[in-house]
């Protein structure tokens, strides 16, 4: 526990947190948040395509997958990548990979969290995980879970943005300014090898995010200036003093 | 045009304003904006059940109804009651009607705006209420209508909260805290004569609510205290720096 | 006004209300309704296709379509036919024609109402009928307008069953045992002679609705045997001192 | 099994059938029905802060609230509470567990069941119940489980009240008038001592339910009066011979 | 593998392949595919009603199932019926079912395949089949899952037609003409013995399934002749060349 | 009337149907399509920001967006350019307006026809549009309507990809493979100077559809290469004789 604001992702994969996030976490970091990432899986079997076909083993994936989300990380700022290294494709949860997983958002204490979108038929990793992202803060929350530790507040569960948005049922109701720590998402791409056809596809998104940023900012007459932006949902209300 | 931050409050009946965002329009006040509300009918026909029932005539029961009305802003600090007297149930736009509307967007050039739910099946002016709203905000923006004048920047939509929530398919994403300000809510509410048994509904509503905003500002673990709230649904994504 | 419970159909063209609740009308009329239906026009356009094909003009096909609904509601027992001659594809609202089925609505103090489906893509006379019942509804509660009159209760409005159900978003909260009228639906379905291809459409509708009714009451295990059904969506919350 | 009417409660933790529909279950009681509780776990964990505060142990906190909700039962005129003890926070369900609340159902066959919401963002236990209700609402149908035994027949489920109702997409398809029964519901709920804050809350909730009551019952004019109501979504269609 | 075009049917009980898509099944045959079908289960303690009155054992429920889906499928020119024997009413999955299913998907290199709907409140095993299928396909696109092996193209998955699709939430997006294998859906559902209640129900939701097809082919002035259809949602966009 | 096949695109402002659909346009221009275009305004007011800080007059900018319109419709192939000139921001629909688009409807015949989003709470004037294209659908299709004309069929509609999709509730169902006519919606698109930076976001578009046109058409293996793709949203479902 730190007395700096804190964030907690939660990846299925390794690189997850790379294109959807990158941008809020690099930013974070910036801003003094200690953000940590929960790696559920290096997304060994279903996001390497390009290793396999060059004929790799599992363990040699695993190792180049392990070292390529380490680089990015280090790229963003993470302060802490913890890695549960639980399979992918499917992904299944045991009791204690959800226990652990509480312990983690115990320790972080983060202000808020991210996550995967709601619904996803082309991806059952990603759906699973939310559910498992929300069962675990509600497990957090109790005061009879491990009594004694600080237990978790009530922390906002942003849905980061996923591959065909409108197939997910996936609606931003947040864009984030990333054009400051743009260099540092495009080095945290650049260090996933095994999916270099996604650089420029996540580029792209974030350019487009920027000019919903600038629209809905300013309308038809301009906005304040963005180049790249992040967009996610929020699954919680907000509560404000101002709005 | 002005200096101070604004706010546009569009209201299809007298008493709307009050009920459903006098909180938000108090605060506001407070904080050194410029609330305008922009009442559209005194909602004589259709809320003023008591009035008729003592055998008031349709003058009669415009004019309480007014004078309650400006008794109700000036109990909040509203800073401007644009009266546009169109009728209620039902409550029917003619072109020059809506021209008027963009006209007050465009004079108040409000940081946010607020109007009633999106659908409303017991209460058609309510919704054709909103689709005006976002039709008028849209033309607002449109540098060819009367060139030469400021036009509307992005403004916020804010949808306050409908009577039976579920029905009408309202589903808040932010409350804001308006305890500071209850005394004056209240003192508005008190001014509809009309329409008392409404007074401790709303006072529940907001209780209900500041329940609502402890729970989501702090969990199960308690949360910040908050004794009344009010809550709203935004139209469109925000636009942040900091999540 | 009259002792009698009472219920008010809302048909856009002439046979909706023979197709769609042919059964809950001569149904209810036997267990001592009062039924009127208002039928806003004699689908002379658009659904009298056979009509067109043997070349009679628009005062021909209006009158064999009036003589039709008249037969058809003769066979079901309809109370009163109340014909607004509106005219179809499209069909415009006046305010006149609306200030008219509010007086319908205040005269006959219906029990329940029913409308059309609120979406139809294929058909925007059903869809605008719907929002006109609502704001009318809302119209005729109002005790300003034409004080003096009763105003209206809080009747339930059931959306009868539209063409294609799942394209119009259409859901059935309550199915009805048409069984003891059947007869009664047959005759009124048989009236309608420029729609024969829909007599055996309409049939199967109410079998396959009787299916569900018998395993809604009883499940796979059985149910209560029933032979012809129609199914209706409630628009709002019913009230009950028993579940 | 029995000739007296049963109704079936699934509550998730020992205190949602209090809150939730406790006005319910003491009306159905007076009504003659046996009511049945399952109730799946005492809460004990995730429901229970101010016990953990104030240090107590687990066997303590299950203990006080395994009292507190007999007393509850009693005090709502409950005919049997059926403990499973699964644990709360995570509520994991082994098969065994499923077809003991199989069992449940075939031995109550209830005229209709009650569990929580379908959606809950904040509570993964309340979520998870209603869908093994309704997988166990299947094998309790099915003729070939424990063949020789009644199979279940098709009691409606409906959905109680959860917290925050927008939030989980529950929409209120029916009012319940409690008046009757208020006190009891009030007794119950301070049977509840761990959780005295949501006393006040949930008699709110009662009373707002009341006002919409009064609303669906007769509109703006009036309605029948009613003190306090809880409301309720339905799950499945209604079977009727008259609307 | 074949050079001959596959397609793939997962069906959660013996029967529901014949009644949901048994015309696609023969069509295709006809066409030319080789097609699949994945029957997780005899349907024997769910839907088997007359033979557990019957008196009849689970073997001898099951072997009779079997004997009828394997009628079935010989009539429908299924290419291979790949018995899965999970048992129903729960329907559990391990992790070697689904690699099991994997397997299926990866051999049959499917053109398209067919599951149930989303959401299914009357039967658990129906939706709970769905998500494992779309896990599945997740899986058998995965380069990592048994490297080496083909892996699993983008097969569209369609959603064949529940029972009360309304309440399923299911919605058609294409209609096919069945009309030219009808008399081999028809014997296929004849080889259902234990269900003959439902023969002529599946005839009639394919006659009304008909009238669909005509009007979507042709609107009100007619569309192509056709007799029966099945109607099928898809999950996944189309690509195509023409519109 | 011609033996061509033929299509339709409604477009509330001149340049919609080139961002929205110019590549739709062109490939079935190049298959032998005719296809017209309905452009209902010039976009005058509220999309030609540019030139109003310019200082144009209305008629300046009017007979700008009408030549650059003209000249993208060549650059496409379109076959007609329907100018309709009703003005935009807010767009309203006289009766005549109406009957207009109706006889070009019947005039075109077209084998599908496109338009704008159901929803858009930034722009009233494109769902307004598409409720009077569907409107005017079954007006054409109806044979009273000016009786003896040739009715219209069921052509599908497809919505073109409105400006940030998530927030319209828009849904691609079907992807366009564009590639081959790029170079000519590019033409298009250059042809309209007064909006410069929509070329760039509206090419980017393109790109990102392809991406899922490969990801659809074969999954994380590959899929049929794709350079430039259009997404589009069926409103009807679709007739076929194969899946």
């Amino acid at each position: 526990m730190t007395e700096k604001k804190t964030a907690l992702i939660v990846s299925a994969h390794a690189a997850d947190f790379v294109w959807r996030c990158g941008g809020a976490i690099a930013l974070h970091a910036e801003l003094g948040y200690n953000v940590t990432v929960a790696c559920l899986s290096y997304g060994e079997r279903g996001e390497s395509a390009r290793l396999w076909k060059e004929g790799k083993t599992l363990d040699e994936v695993k190792s180049i997958r392990k070292s390529e989300a380490e680089a990015a990380a280090k790229a963003l700022g993470v302060h802490d990548l913890v890695e549960f290294d639980l399979g992918d494709y499917p992904m299944d949860f045991t009791r204690d990979d959800r226990m652990k997983l509480v312990q983690v958002m115990r320790d972080v204490q983060p202000s808020f969290m991210m996550s995967h979108s709601r619904w996803d038929p082309y991806n059952s990793d990603h759906m699973n995980t939310t559910q498992i992202v929300l069962e675990c803060r509600a497990t957090a929350q109790a005061w009879g879970h491990n009594p004694g530790e600080k237990v978790l507040g009530a922390p906002q569960v942003y849905l980061f943005e996923p591959h065909q948005t409108e197939q997910m049922g996936w609606k931003p109701s947040v864009f984030l300014d990333i054009t400051p720590v743009w260099e540092k998402k495009k080095a945290a791409m650049e260090a996933m090898n095994g999916q270099v056809h996604l650089w420029e596809y996540y580029t792209r998104v974030a350019q487009q995010r920027a000019n919903h940023f600038k629209r809905n900012s300013g309308g038809m007459s301009g906005g304040r200036d963005c180049k790249y932006a992040e967009g996610f949902e929020s699954i919680f209300p907000r509560t404000v003093d101002e709005l």
